[in-house]
């Protein structure tokens, strides 16, 4: 298989082996076969499957074990875990590997490595994937297949973009420049607001007594992100953004109105509303 | 084909031939070839499409004529028109031909009837199933293959749910009694209430010149249903239940409230309403 990722990172460390480190180190196996994945997990059983399923080609118990001959870290761990082990990578990782998290917020990574003056070597991504569950036995090779990944460097992490842009176009994904800030006030529209406010729906219909079997498709869709992993949330909403919150602010408002509406038969106000929603999300 | 309807209702007539009247018209023409539906729709050119397209035993230009030999007869129309032609159809439709109209407001429908006296003749009905789209061209013959559809009878019409229900389980579908306020209540819940907070959120997005290639997955399901045609929700709107405009009072308070937890960095306080929400929506 034509590899151009193949030469730039020949061993790639995958510290953390839930969905997405897992997922990535089965991508990487399937699609560059040559490549040493050295992986590691606080998790022995994590370690001890993805050796035992032939995705890794190491499973150190240490992480600075499994950082010591790769030419790509990959941070495949939750936000805060992330923030905390980024700055004790200097000095352990060799000096020439390229340092990539895959958190899904880029702000708070992108602020640590300017600190710990990493610019020069870091890479953020934010494959725009994932899994409702959690854990290696939840990944999957295939993961990546037509996702967005946002790529987001500092000053002076540019030469470093080629190279992650390839590895993620080998595993079937569509890598795209942003800068950090910006790619975080999308992720708060995009991302954690419609988190939000299907948790609140959600809610509410669980309040009122309704059941699962009563939800046609168009509720189960709406409340389908109710399902999410709270634990999966707890450092994003620790970083929340003021766009977040005011936008919150903006949908409960416009709820309430429409509350308002029907409540004195002004079907018209609601069906303003309807209309300009239907343009905007049938636009495509 | 094995068909207990068959023999209850020889002629079929269909008042309105949009995504409802064509799919059961579709589905009745697919599973039982030997009922006569004789279709009528204000325009001309789904009676012609219908008709062309060997869906229709007849297509009277008037819905008088239409109904003139039913055994059964479906108003396929929206909510308004149904409830006006209702009282019309007594004296119209022979005196034995069971009526049954498709709205999904199920109380309004029952309170004309029963002001017209025409309680021992009628069933009402809600499949569980549509389209975004509308019109004959967007009529299945499968639409209401695995579809829940609720039946409601008023004082008198209990003899009548047999037929329709075998009917029903005839295209496929899944039909099941119920009180015409408690159904009402529930759709409020489980429809009304989802409908308008994806459009409060799509309306929120649309604000901030979020564009759709940007959505994930999460995103777009969460706002899908803001793509439904407003028109369709007309009717419904005009009867909102007290119970829809207290839910949304609800669900706003909620997401306000998500917003105050989030600007005072109190993270516990969301990921509680995560869990809750989290729990009910996976215990199917």
């Amino acid at each position: 298989m034509a590899d151009p990722a193949n030469s730039s990172f020949p061993t790639v460390a995958v510290l953390g082996l839930g969905v997405m480190g897992g997922s990535l180190s089965r991508a990487l196996r399937s699609r560059m076969p040559e490549t040493r994945i050295v992986g590691w997990s606080p998790a022995l059983g994590e370690r001890d499957a993805a050796l035992e399923q032939g995705v890794l080609t190491a499973a150190p118990s240490a992480w600075e074990e499994a950082v010591e001959e790769a030419a790509l870290v990959v941070l495949a761990m939750p936000l805060e875990a992330c923030l905390s082990i980024l700055p004790d990578l200097d000095g352990v990782a060799p000096e020439r590997a390229t340092l990539m998290d895959v958190a899904s917020l880029k702000g708070p990574v992108a602020r640590i490595v300017d600190r710990a003056a990493l610019g020069h070597r870091w890479v953020g991504a934010h494959p725009m994937a994932g899994s409702e569950g959690a854990g290696f036995d939840r990944s999957s090779a295939t993961l990546f297949e037509g996702a967005r990944v946002w790529l987001v460097t500092n000053a002076g992490g540019a030469p470093r973009i080629g190279p992650v842009a390839d590895l993620w176009r080998t595993v079937g994904a569509d890598p795209q420049e942003i800068g950090a800030e910006e790619h975080d006030e999308m992720m708060a529209l995009v991302s954690h607001l419609p988190q939000l406010v299907s948790n609140a729906l959600g809610g509410e219909l669980a309040r009122r007594g309704v059941d699962l079997p009563m939800l046609g498709p168009g509720a189960r869709d709406t409340t389908r992100l109710a399902a999410s992993n709270p634990e999966m949330w707890h450092d994003l909403l620790g970083h929340a953004s003021p766009t977040l919150v005011a936008s919150l602010r903006s949908v409960s408002a416009t709820v309430s109105e429409i509350a308002s509406a029907l409540e004195r038969s002004d079907v018209a106000a609601v069906e303003r509303l309807m209309r300009e929603t239907a343009r905007w999300r049938t636009e495509a």
